[in-house]
């Protein structure tokens, strides 16, 4: 499967958001990341890059 | 391998953009793609969806 992982950097750091996302949709409000079971969380983020080989899914935290 | 293919939506249709993008950067001047080749794209768009267990990034073009 071909999921990623969801970090959230704030201060330099990255935190681990969400595991095993499958779909991730940039809202007005946000972005609204949608894992493998179809467990769903909002954040206010932007994407820093996405690393599809590397599973992983970078964004900032937008204040 | 868990590259994925972007396609550009423009007027309600899908077309391929690139194939086997590994990473997905978005910038001021539009979204950066770089293959698993290392080759790279830059195109003004916004993201619609990705869609990772499909293998799916969709973009729309701005104008």
């Amino acid at each position: 499967m071909c999921e990623a992982n969801a970090y959230l950097r704030k201060d330099g750091k990255e935190e681990l958001f969400l595991e095993n996302v499958d779909r991730v949709i940039p809202h007005e409000d946000g972005i609204l990341l949608e894992d493998i079971f179809g467990r769903r969380k909002i954040v206010k983020a932007r994407i820093v890059e996405l690393a599809l080989v590397d599973h992983r899914i970078i964004l900032e935290k937008e204040e």
